[in-house]
């Protein structure tokens, strides 16, 4: 892996270089592990003008740590004692190392923690990295993919195995609950983000978190939920019916979200605009008169972070490219009765290799549980 | 409750107008859920001139809610549009209630957002509220302390009956999985903080996330764990043996950790200097010769948040206060061997009230399981 996080720096560097920057500190969580691998909680990376320096919070073992290993060819540079701030210190690393121009990351680092920087870099020109780091990690490789994978593999199998259970009369919380345990007995370092389970008049709601309502006959039950796996993040929901058969107000409802949610997935392709992606799925839902309680997106990125770029919504810039793996996820809420969701996540894939990739296989036809 | 938070608001505009700041804006979750009640994840609070307003991001139903309402006396302000800025949108509107300086909390907000509300708002003079709320929010009233008193019943009666189950060829995962649930069966909002079951040579490491590693004869067991319940956190660690009877090192280790806990436990009292409860704990440990593998803290304050002020520590200054819930929680690993680590919830008292209130009163005799 250490090769490829060296890349992931020279690319970063060449950025930061065309910006005028020699040096820039890297402190947001999902972008250090990018291009470090993982590292302990508060770490941080100086991409520096003479080498690369990991900063880590001391003492060691009093925070949380990822599984895996930061990159072992970078030099690391641990506090001595508490409190200290990893940031702090690794600006004066770069200035150390000689260099005038620092660029940090303004979207994630505090207005407190950029003074702090300032101070103890008095003679250093402070430059905004933006969002460069972010920009890179749109487009994944085969290794970063074939995590996304095997997270949608797992979430495919905690689903599946719940649907195989009784569901009437049981929890939101406990099967958000059954489900996350699912998910780590599959492999999962554990959920991508708060498992949402959602019955009757919550149903389809988006980022429900679970309540003590029990699943009830006639209920339409949505469920959306993610393993990480090596830290990348997938996304897979689903809603069912509970009971014999569903009522025509049902079925009228996922017929529509189905079509809305297939017509995002068909349009994902190399060049497609962002916008038209959730055009193509709003429109359906649109055209039928569903213009309330629609989702602002109907998908996003998906990576290291469960939500990253890029943003499928109506005023999204940006055109897909290969190797972007999104959710497509439009739903449909109507107030005290309830709605539907369904949510995939697909890498895009030009045509002539077989066109999207669906990473999240659980069928999409309409279960009465 | 409405009353509440408004006194709380009043408590902090006198400390903002005494700062020279007509009004402020609260961007910190807990913060905002301190002094507005439970609202909308990315909601923030004008403590405005003419009146108060909560600016939601929009648009509802589309983010994480916790459960309860904000104070209704409030004005609501919901943003219509996605990916707004509550933070910009209230700095507008205290700019547009005349106000001519504005106090933010300068240790959360990012400089790419404090940037847009200059930019919003252009006249107004920007200022730092600093850690202010944190600062209120350190003693608790009776009210806070009752959600502390459940989250701590709820915490215990988890562990309890994790120690009544079969452990051995248990995996660390599994059993943090399944306390969190058995929190979650008891009434807590979920777990306060990512549960933590340390074996063998991981036993005694602070904040040691579970691994595949299954529980075997003669290990130490840590385990630390914690419930929210109406959002307030607390925290319960505790090491168990398992098997017949534990190793002479295991019992020794265990009765210096112990010692060390209680004399930090005995500590506690009403204008007790932080540093000094670290001392009574640390002292007890370095005249065992123990000066590697301890923690930087003793204990920390909690609340609203697992760890928030005091911090209890070498380097803290100031006094405990009546009413302030804190962790008492030294511990020592011994790299390859394992460790202890005993961790209660309690409440400063004074001695007329009994002295400190113990929340987690699950015992600390040393038990083989």
């Amino acid at each position: 892996m250490s090769e490829v996080y060296a890349a992931r720096r020279a690319r970063l560097r060449e950025r930061c270089q065309a910006g005028g920057s020699a040096s820039a500190l890297i402190t947001r969580p999902a972008n250090v592990r990018y291009l470090a691998g993982p590292a302990p909680l508060g770490t941080v990376l100086l991409l520096g003008r003479q080498e690369d320096v990991l900063v880590c919070s001391g003492p060691p073992g009093e925070r949380p740590t990822p599984a895996g290993r930061p990159d072992e060819s970078l030099r690391r540079h641990t506090l001595s004692g508490p409190g200290g701030d990893p940031a702090v210190a690794a600006a004066g690393l770069a200035e150390a190392q000689g260099a005038d121009s620092l660029a940090l990351e303004e979207h994630h680092l505090t207005v407190a923690r950029h003074r702090a920087v300032r101070s103890v870099a008095p003679r250093l020109r402070l430059a905004d990295l933006g969002g460069a780091v972010e920009q890179l990690r749109v487009v994944k490789d085969e290794e970063e993919i074939s995590c996304l994978r095997i997270a949608a593999e797992i979430a495919d199998q905690a689903l599946g195995e719940l649907l195989e259970s009784i569901l009437v009369g049981r929890t939101e919380r406990h099967l958000a609950l059954e489900l996350e345990r699912r998910l780590v007995d599959h492999g999962a370092d554990g959920p991508a983000f708060p498992t949402s389970v959602a019955t009757g008049p919550n149903a389809g709601r988006r980022g429900h978190r679970p309540t003590d309502r029990r699943v009830e006959e006639g209920d339409f039950l949505s469920v959306c939920l993610g393993a990480a796996y090596r830290g990348y993040r997938c996304e897979i929901g689903r809603t069912f019916v509970i009971g014999t058969a569903p009522a025509d107000w049902q079925i009228e409802l996922y017929d529509l979200v189905f079509a809305a949610q297939r017509a995002g997935r068909e349009s994902l392709a190399p060049g497609a605009a962002y916008r038209d992606v959730d055009r193509a799925a709003r429109q359906v839902m649109d055209s039928a008169g569903y213009t309330q309680g629609l989702p602002s997106l109907t998908g996003h990125g998906v990576g290291l972070e469960i939500d990253e770029d890029p943003q499928l919504g109506p005023a999204a810039m940006g055109k897909l490219d290969a190797c972007v793996p999104v959710t497509v996820e439009p739903g449909v809420h109507l107030p005290g009765r309830g709605g539907v969701r369904i949510d995939d996540t697909l890498v895009v894939r030009p045509e002539a290799d077989g066109g999207p990739e669906l990473l999240t296989i659980t069928t999409k036809e309409l279960l009465a549980l």
